[in-house]
């Protein structure tokens, strides 16, 4: 995720918040390009139904625009809606239960393979929002145009193919670290700032689009360019509070082998070694993981992945600490109040710190070493 | 605040934030009953302004529903919603700035007397949104239903009295006590349960209402019944990012005298006394204010205030510690992460917690001891 790169002056820590621009796109009844598929009168009559129950609904959830002239006619009684969300659940089995789905991404740079591989998820569109935060920087204005064209192009596809809304966020913020170099950015020392920041990204994106509806969260970070298409139904069937996939990385190895290896390390078991060390620290220092300053001896998912082919997918494993590359959380362990720390908690931050507060809230992690999606290869 | 007296059978944790009943009223262009009131044409307009531009709403902002009959029209091209919310503010001159407040409140109970004072409040109107989350109990009903009587009643009225939008949530919990017996709730042992289950409910309220046009979120229990009108304007103008009034109570005294004393013993400046209790204590311990049994020597707001007519009600103090009965917070606080730690966060929970959580994201809370809000007798 390379989300702090860009370099800004200093602003104060305080107008971080408050300064949002939120683009919305709605799509969600418009006409089709592809005639075919404006013949499936069921999909059509569903995505109506749903649209005309919800006319106060969140940003993420869908709504037909007035047409224009609709405000000179004479103002009808007062409506009032009802939400009757006590079957609102989050299974092993959400496309049954037309369980909603809301992807957050928090974006810095646009790769075509992101998109196209979100395009591709076979997880039923209808039931998909996507709700995105930029920062407002160079190089998040030009992320933003990319994907506000990919996305105009996508939801004015096929009628099956839209997703039920899109919200993009624009957020202000202090610039955690001002070089754009990649082996800076993982420098151990700026660190915890760019991850505190990532954090009220987060968490700023999170609170803004989560409505009543929402059954499930994917977070899915921008440069995740490949995962299996069914990976919302994969992730879900384990039907566990927190569950994150392996994050690996496609590479040329030195032979010109195409090969694999793991990217995020933040998917972990906890060690007697990392408690204490935390017992050793002050307030505020945070354990990082993947620095060789900072030996841990953590049990981390990216080191027990099986590579062959027939390995076993389906392989759990219980984690104390998760990567927020590819993470699937049912919705009410963020209702119950799981954020992203965007400050030490128990020594832990970001994504983090989330699976703790999480286990505080009694919510457990799982990890699924032999399920494997891609990170972008700088 | 009242809300966990009712008796219910117990539920595993794990369904508590999904289930939720959501109740949504909206009469923002709806007819007025006092037609003097249908002739401010600039207030219409305004209100038709800002509804028109939100197709995609949040729950707590205004959109007008579709005349029946619309959805037989052919549909149009697909519209694109633009927010451009660079300028989101929270000043010390709201109203001046259209600054969108939403007051939340959890409620167990339905009280005239908190209606009517919410009802009288002086701040804009059309620039206030309500939130309620009111337990899945028989209790429950009974309120929901006297708080949609006054909610359809209110809303029905003059145009320019009527709030901008106003969501009702259902949540499905975990019952902490069993006993409706005030001496009971206060028990110091069923205290951490309690404040859990508030907490739990604040934060789902919280991440399902804020918007990304909020400016303010106003915490204000179901209990309070009396307070200045102008408790927005004058909470806001001190330009704090958390700022809590001092909650009394009236009472007869003795002589049969009408008379105030403290009600809420939670807004406080923290002692060496109760830092060193927390050292001694466990991970899962928390710090409870007001019982002999544990005393923190903290400086409490409540003792703090001068009582008499011509007192300084300005007078300002910092804090460590915040109430929830009453309690003004800038948006950027909850965006960037605070919430309502159900779970021992430095020995503290529920809205003390949300203090120290804000503390650690940069923010410093303040209380106005000479400033009155009331809390119901019950």
């Amino acid at each position: 995720m390379s989300y702090f790169r860009q370099t800004r002056s200093s602003r104060p820590a305080l107008i971080l918040g408050g300064c949002v621009l939120v683009v919305l796109f709605y799509f969600f009844l418009g006409p089709t390009t592809d005639l075919s598929h404006t013949l499936d009168p069921l999909l059509r009559a569903r995505k109506s139904a749903a649209a005309a129950a919800n006319p106060l609904s969140p940003p993420t959830s869908a709504f037909r625009k007035s047409a224009a002239g609709d405000s000179q006619k004479p103002l009808g009684p007062p409506p009032i809606v009802h939400y009757q969300l006590n079957n609102l659940s989050s299974t092993a089995n959400p496309a049954k239960n037309n369980e909603k789905v809301l992807i957050l991404t928090p974006l810095a740079r646009f790769f075509e393979g992101y998109w196209d591989n979100l395009a591709a998820l076979s997880y039923p569109h209808e039931h998909i929002s996507i709700g995105f935060i930029i920062p407002k920087t160079k190089e998040g204005n030009e992320a933003t145009k990319s994907l506000q064209e990919a996305v105009s192009k996508h939801q004015a596809g096929p009628l099956d193919k839209r997703f039920e809304s899109i919200i993009i966020l624009r957020q202000d913020f202090e610039p955690a670290i001002l070089s754009q170099n990649e082996k800076e950015r993982h420098a151990m020392a700026n660190q915890a700032a760019r991850r505190a920041g990532m954090a009220k990204a987060r968490n700023s994106l999170l609170f803004t689009t989560i409505s009543p509806t929402t059954s499930w969260i994917l977070w899915l970070d921008g440069d995740i360019v490949e995962t299996p298409n069914s990976l919302i139904e994969d992730m879900a069937s384990f039907d566990k509070p927190i569950i994150v996939p392996n994050c690996f990385q496609r590479y040329t190895d030195d032979d010109g082998k195409e090969s694999i290896r793991p990217y995020d390390y933040n998917s972990w078991r906890d060690s007697d070694t990392a408690q204490e060390l935390a017992t050793k620290m002050s307030q505020d220092e945070i354990l990082l993981e993947g620095y060789a300053e900072m030996p841990t001896y953590r049990t981390l998912m990216a080191m027990l992945a099986e590579t062959t082919e027939n390995r076993d997918k389906k392989r759990l494993m219980p984690l104390d600490g998760v990567g927020g590359t590819a993470l699937m959380v049912k919705a009410e362990v963020h209702r119950d109040g799981a954020m992203f720390p965007p400050f030490a908690f128990y020594h832990l931050i970001e994504t983090e710190g989330f699976a703790k507060m999480a286990r505080r809230l009694g919510y457990e992690s799982w990890g699924l070493p032999n399920y494997f999606v891609y990170h972008y290869n700088e």
